[in-house]
């Protein structure tokens, strides 16, 4: 998949957080952390600070770079911040739901954002409604606020904790309070959450990336099940959840994160590399060049060639300055939306057989779109290769994915994938590949995308926003 | 009081609202409803409509005809709609405070706002909190809706009733839900709240110049501790609270309303001119003419001059073109502030005896600042004369007054004042005086900014916001 | 006229001008004597100060409250500026005729702002063009820039006065370069500008008006044809036209200047409520009150009621907060455009025999829809009493007017008009009487709009644009 | 040169062009157009069109992609159209530089915008200010417009011819009358201008990725000192300049253009390739891996890693999220403004010897950042292959480098560079070996920024703007 599908076409990126404790520039890292997570939101992003005396607050539509000025950051004052990037997996869009959020309850004040998705949250939801709790958005992090509000408990990790054991699905939380930090992972640890140190003091991320931004060291991953409170005084571990059993996203690997990350011990760099070569292994073809889809094809597609000792040439160029929306003439363009942000170079291309190598195909349509660009380039023969297996279900742990029929593995074999999408072959890396090029065992990942085998149950869901949830349409300004 | 002091000085203007129910076009009338309501609040407005399957809201800082464009109208479709102006009286500002706010809970979606102060909000809150509440904003209408959400009753009636039961203060509220409009008045109807008719239709507004702007007809106003309650099949009034008893503002008579409303059956124009006329009658001064402050000084001082036979001078003339905020210069310019908003006609005062009337004196700088004006512009002589008594008390009801000891009347004498203010003279109108200009008795009205006799219990109150509601500060864009 | 039917009706405000040399706040005193002025035009505003090194300008479509912001007035540094309020008259609008204009040409920086209207610039700017000039804007000021980049004067003072010399029309120009601040009036006074000190530095303005806020004396008018050159060392005047000779427009007394100025010796307020006097005495009649149009119908309606001994009462409430557009319902709402900015207080008006007091009259649009909603409010008569001669001419001088058949009084007789606008008598001032009002003799006026005595030719002209000046259309951001 | 030095250090991309006659969508041609040639300037970018009656303009400040909205393109209605983006070369930047420029003359109304410079502006400037020009702008195409208007010929092709046989440099014109577009080039044709095809109507570009887009053929280049002009009849090519040679600009091919252009007969990206395979060949050197500078070392690297058998791999991560401005932590972070746009991926590099390949050194700033950043990764050695030759001259046709005596190249030895950028090695192609892999002769090249051979004589030049065309610093909203 490349990124010049995300309005037509398959998966959507999920969250990313930040938070530090303690440090005097804390908003100023927030809002660099959020920055080099960008790619995983570009919804909305939001900073919370407490400044000793209150929390401060700055959400807003759009990117980082675009919603946080000078003055915002001064305003965000105080030692201790978190912050949030989003592409919407639940709640529909809108101000309303940008996180992080902040509220005010018996115990004080508390902030919170989430990367991920609660699969029992209409469950949750309905219960508190029918005990009195008002809801003025559709997000998550709602429901696990009124449930800490809710817990007996007198100490925040243990409100944490209880409210915690209530939800089902894939997440990693932060939470700020007045004088503490704690961020959290589900049993599974489906989602990223990793640690590091700055100057002696803690920094949480969802991906390592954010910390050679700022120049932070990697210490780990936040274990499946852990919840790290981190004041002050330093780090503890509380175990958050029994039976944690590591079921790590492996798209992770294969497309969302950026490839300069490590989590869980894997660079993704290196993951999207090694599955090149493995698919060069698998599905060797006799060609001229190989051609990656940017951006997340250019790894495998190195790979693969590197492997097959066939030519890596750029002959697809993205073109960098793209905006939120475009003017499309009436008389409409063939393939406009691909080629607003790739362009076929047919002086290369023109009477080659090429290896279009690309991350994977979910609905099918921007596949179809660039084969027949770059068939119009004068390529002789085209053989897709994709470094994923086949995507045939739904996520339900916090990746956008269409519903199961409408994704095209689900629909039709794979002779006739390569036909509808026009391509002379079509081969996807296999799942035992996949793990071979990772070189992690099957059983610490989650791929219910490929396998749909959900580690966490998902019986009566759909995935699509149920419409009891969308009663609200805000747009403040 | 005059307009000009708002920063600096005195009462600010309260909120208004405005609500439909069926009619084709209910956000277009509401923003009419609004503008026309303007003056009762500039730092904020919000509309929520219902268009059969959700709510949609608008809501932003600034002025109504600023933040609602055509698209948002348009957007804001459906047959029922309530809207709110808002100056801040509780909650700071920032637009998490604006309203009307909209939330869902087990029994649907609901969405309020309101105009006044609730004095046992502190109280309320904690104790919603301590059951596991969580709170967005710090406005009132919050803690109403928790109470409402709380509620066992299984009528949208019967849980405001019971809710509202809980609450002290002045205040009238909107409430829009699927199919209901209500709106509803405190047991001392302190706070206005009119009820009109367009083509059948049934409109709630805080003012009767909200019905003149949209040719809707005045029918009556809401009854102090009524209900009423709209549905498409028509209107039902309820008895909301018990032991009803109007003390309804005074202060809405002297300042607040725009002069062409009517309220409790007293028109507003002819309340402030029969104040002026009274006022020359218990304190007159020969003089060679009558200067109103602009604007709300205009109509007694029209009083003053027909009943005294002095010429009435527009000897103040103001700027009309008045924006957010002046950049003044290093080196300051005298009586800056009130210069940026009136300035002394000299050729027509130059020598001259003149009597200068205006509404109200509160901490007393503007007034000095005004005849300080007056005096360099070449007066001989200036005589104050005030049309309402002295402000000796902050109100709890849903005025912005300052605290008692910053108040001018509170920490001098009649003799000081004048002093103070520079005048050659200095009168109130007397409190007697008042209430036969306007020829109501005084046990209808609350007039505790005056006497102190605070209808609704205020025991344990400070007037400002107590710092343990300022957790947040957020302003989104 | 009243202010709200600049969309629809009349008459439209003209241009206002300020400059300063040698004050080390010169931007902010601008910026102030603009805001004074702002009444004098609301569609653009522009600053240029020189800094010492270059020329630094800052235009905006706006108010001049929300076009300078802090940042900008810091930006114009330097001890000179001129600036400048517009309601475009001639050129359409759009940033680019936005003044004032800053040119580079052989002598250095020059820039220029005016009030007014050159009739012969159409002839001129061919003149220029067909000797190869190149035109951005369809402003007069740029015609005057190129004038003077093509005179062979050695001095700025003689390349003004040559180019001046070629102009027809009734302007006051100011023009700013690296060491003089020069102000000049066509010979005939047409246009007001007038001289005053601050702590010995001379300030420039339209109005009296402007001086009042930043605290400076009103020293005296520029004459006619007198050109006055400010340097550092002091004031020059030279004599720039030949054959002075005064004819102020009688309008800017009658309906465009600020109550509170004085011009050529007269105040405003004065002459209006004069006017008023002088109304009640030619055209008495027996009524309940007074009511004044706001605004400026309030003077002569005072001067009326004073004189009538009949009672002045506001029965028409202006609101105060208007916004540029509005967005109407469907289902339209008579007299809409009126009742946004106007609503009568019918409480006050019922049965009631009313004498309303307005300016003028142009069209008859908005005076018909004044009658008409006063009717509605319950008035038993309405007698219209208005302060200026019947408007029979277009204004060729600087005031936007319609041309000559869209005038009412030019298409009917009073009787006629009386009908049309639906009242129960009408009157207006005579010409002789209005000049007895103001106490100065008809021979230093112009009154073409009233009487067709054009002082400057103006044969072969039609009012509006020429459409060969309408070849571009520009909106920058 | 990677492109996260553009505000510290080197070259900037220079203005883009592009425009069509006789096309129902013209302005959306235009607008998908200059967004397809982004990379030539994100400083501002406009369009003109001409409706058959008036010129429609719409400039402004920042990116293609938010300048214009639906309305915009909508409002520039009509068959004919140009449009520019731009990167200040010559001229402050400022909203009254944006191109296209339009200005009336007397031969009706004429459009304008250019890429690159003229190199006797200054001097030709001097002399129409002389003559009585008056500037509003600082830019080339300004001066252009003057001469034009100011030639007896009575053809705008004679006028163009007249005028742009003074001009001295390195530029392509475009200009739109009412019925006609015309582009030019200079007589070494040093800025590119291709001519293409749509559906049987001509469009003109800088680029052929801007053909691509919009799905236009190329037909062929505009030669150098020629003139196409293009009326609804079809396209005439004039002589416009005597003794052409070509002298195309070689830079477009090692940094500026799209690497999918083909420009004067040569693709972009193979002679990136085989820029970057004679590296190899001249400068080998053992590693284990070859690691590009995104984005123009991209190609080189490429084939420096096909030609040296040694793997390709990509071990700088570009951020894909920059905006404009970056919030620096006042603790400042080592290599902050690289660290933005490039991650240095340590997974990958630690313990490795890495070959750096980017398109050119400047003033070796940003090469010493990237060096130090990858050696922080971990790198054991690193190898700088530059595609290239030293850069020691500074351009004047249209390229903003710095002066020459910050150019690095200019100042130092090789051995000097390579310690001062700390690289272990450090190579530049042969100014040869850069022909050689174009495959061009060196004598249809302008190569002045490398071999100091000026095509165009420059004398009494300095790069930088001279003082006195800055006198203006406007900044309109």
């Amino acid at each position: 998949m490349t990124n010049c599908d995300t309005a037509n076409d398959g998966f959507h990126d999920e969250c990313g957080v930040f938070g530090v404790l303690d440090h005097p520039e804390a908003s100023n890292l927030t809002y660099l952390g959020l920055y080099a997570q960008q790619h995983r939101g570009q919804e909305s992003a939001g900073i919370v600070s407490y400044d000793g005396d209150q929390f401060i607050n700055r959400r807003g539509m759009g990117m980082v770079a675009d919603i946080f000025q000078k003055k915002d950051i001064k305003r965000l004052s105080g030692r201790l911040a978190i912050g949030h990037v989003r592409y919407s997996t639940s709640g529909e869009s809108g101000l309303r739901n940008c996180q992080p959020f902040s509220y005010e309850y018996a115990h004080g004040g508390i902030a919170m954002c989430h990367n991920g998705n609660i699969v029992n949250a209409r469950v949750l939801r309905r219960e508190l409604e029918e005990n009195g709790s008002i809801f003025q958005s559709t997000s998550d992090t709602e429901v696990l606020i009124h449930l800490v509000a809710k817990s007996s408990s007198d100490t925040t990790e243990g409100r944490l904790k209880e409210a915690v054991s209530r939800l089902e699905g894939g997440f990693s939380f932060l939470v700020l309070t007045e004088d503490k930090l704690i961020g959290l992972r589900d049993r599974n640890g489906i989602r990223p959450l990793v640690l590091g140190q700055l100057d002696g003091v803690w920094v949480l991320a969802s991906e390592t990336c954010a910390f050679d931004l700022i120049g932070a060291n990697y210490v780990r991953d936040v274990e499946p099940g852990e919840m790290v409170v981190i004041r002050k005084t330093g780090l503890e571990s509380h175990k958050l959840l029994d039976n944690p059993s590591l079921r790590f996203c492996v798209f992770e690997y294969v497309y969302f994160s950026r490839p300069d990350s490590t989590l869980e011990g894997v660079n993704v760099y290196q993951a999207r590399y090694g599955i090149g070569e493995q698919l060069a292994d698998e599905s060797p073809i006799d060609a001229d060049m190989v051609i990656p889809v940017p951006d997340s094809g250019v790894p495998p597609a190195m790979g693969f060639a590197a492997r097959s000792g066939i030519p890596l040439q750029m002959g697809l160029i993205r073109n960098h300055y793209v905006g939120r929306t475009f003017i499309e003439p009436r008389q409409s363009i063939r393939n406009f939306g691909v080629k607003l942000k790739l362009n076929a170079n047919a002086a290369m291309i023109r009477g080659k057989r090429v290896i279009l190598v690309d991350d994977s195909i979910v609905r099918g349509t921007t596949s179809r779109k660039i084969v027949e660009m770059v068939r119009a380039a004068g390529a002789s023969e085209i053989h897709l290769r994709i470094s994923s297996p086949p995507t045939r279900h739904s996520c339900f742990y916090g990746i956008d994915t269409p519903s199961d029929n409408e994704l095209i593995a689900n629909r039709m074999t794979q002779d006739e994938m390569c036909s509808a999408i026009g391509a002379d072959s079509l081969a996807f890396v296999s799942r035992d590949g996949l793990y071979r090029a990772i070189k992690r065992p099957c059983s610490v990942h989650c791929d219910a995308c490929f396998s749909g085998e959900y580690p966490v149950p998902i019986e009566g869901l759909e995935r699509k926003n149920p419409p009891s949830l969308l009663r609200f349409n805000s747009k403040k300004r």
